[in-house]
């Protein structure tokens, strides 16, 4: 088995209104210094070997993203 | 500036619904050998030097993890 993360976040011309909520509350907890924050989705997978990486694009492309308005990274893991 | 990842993921042994769904639907798309989703939120922080890790742990504590139900992991990526 190997674990294969794929990362999803709103694309950089997209707004991210979560994101931006979580900057205006960082001021009520008295951290200052951040300059912006982007909020997205994880998934971690855990796959046998007969799943190939085209196999994994095609997931993110249909199921885990939405291409309109999201980018997505895919991490092949270390294979336990 | 650099950039602080934070990784929020559902506990172990905390029951993700979310995960399931997106399981039961790599049938329709004919992808087999997927054992096990799990999703959770990726957060990407742009910060100054000032935040230290101490700041971003508190974040992390007090505004982006539910740490009863999440678990999270703090990335510091390259400063720019």
């Amino acid at each position: 088995m190997a674990r294969v993360v794929v990362n999803v976040m709103p694309k950089a011309e997209i707004l991210d209104p979560q994101g931006q909520a979580v900057q205006r509350a960082l001021g009520r907890i008295g951290v200052d210094g951040v300059a912006d924050v982007r909020q997205g989705k994880r998934f971690e997978l855990e796959v046998d070997d007969s799943v190939t990486d085209a196999d994994v694009e095609r997931m993110a492309e249909i199921l885990l993203a939405n291409t309109v308005i999201e980018d997505y990274v895919i991490v092949r893991e270390e294979a336990k």
